[in-house]
């Protein structure tokens, strides 16, 4: 009884607040991974966060700017940018977070969920781009920091380099379920590093 | 009213089989495009082909085995493993025929299908991991005729450099909802033969 049901004072505003989001997010990738996107909607999200749906729409106004924070937020947390200091470890350490982020059901559940969706106007489908361009963005500093270190010339294109890293992980997850294992990641940390160096003048 | 209703003579078993065959894996992609995997049975695509549902179960047995054999028959009819001559110019023809591929409706959809399975006894899980197995294997041939060319050194492994260029295609396609232009497919093919000198003793 002592880790349940726990309510802070409601005389502390701030902090209230900060645990509405923080319940309403986490509840957002629960409530998506338990009924699917087909049947998902912020009603469903309200009820599951144990606040009134109004909360919810005066703050995310819709379900896309809704699952965009809970997904940036869930992942911030679950899914760190490495920085041990050289390009291949780097790329090593994100692949192998990638791969245990996906273990996370509401991590595979969510992926799998924006993989199924055709349609680009799609709630889930424009987050997802917005969500990606993020990721892409924060991963992209492992390859900025190996320009910086003069371990790749400058002519590389960071994106494309952690796109050749991750692409072949979503491929085996979400298509061919193919093994993720560490012989494959070492595969494409050398991928990624080959693909770095091949930009730079040799 | 000429290019509708053409049923041949009853007279040639071997060419109403035939035909019978091709009906049913058409069917077989048309169904899933049309109702989604949770509504997807063997009824429903004999009904679509026109066949009684015993002449399916008879031929295919599950809808494993016809799942796999339709995706096999409508690839190898629409997405090419090129022979260009270099290994460059292949894995871009081959990145440009997947590309290609993923604006037929039936092959988009059922890739998306694929995707959003998470159960890996389910037929359509199982039938995407034997259909990637076959397909890559084929598209391994690339790999295999540039070591034959002695573009690359044997040394290297087939598999994850057809993976870094069709990885990323995936990715895009179903997470990240980015541009699948003529520059990222460029971009791909010199990952794709990055990843494969890298291999190689230089």
């Amino acid at each position: 009884m002592t880790d349940t049901g726990h309510v802070g004072p409601r005389t502390r505003p701030g902090g209230r607040s900060a645990r509405v989001r923080s319940a309403v997010l986490r509840a957002t990738l629960e409530e998506l991974a338990a009924v699917g996107y087909a049947s998902f909607g912020i009603e469903g999200v309200a009820k599951r966060a144990g606040v009134h749906k109004t909360t919810v729409y005066r703050r995310w106004r819709n379900s896309e700017n809704l699952l965009l924070e809970a997904m940036l937020e869930h992942w911030r947390a679950h899914v760190p940018i490495p920085d041990t200091g050289a390009l291949r470890s780097d790329l090593l350490a994100y692949g192998k977070a990638v791969v245990a982020g996906l273990r996370d059901p509401e991590i595979e559940a969510v992926t799998r969920a924006v993989a199924s969706i055709g349609d680009p106007e799609s709630p889930l489908t424009t987050a997802g781009h917005a969500f990606w361009a993020a990721r892409l963005d924060l991963a992209s500093q492992i390859v900025d920091r190996a320009v910086a270190r003069k371990e790749v010339s400058p002519g590389v294109e960071p994106r494309i380099v952690i796109e050749a890293v991750i692409g072949p992980v979503y491929f085996r997850l979400l298509l061919s379920s193919e093994k993720l294992d560490r012989r494959f990641l070492e595969q494409l940390a050398d991928v990624g590093v080959a693909a770095a160096q091949a930009a730079s003048p040799s």
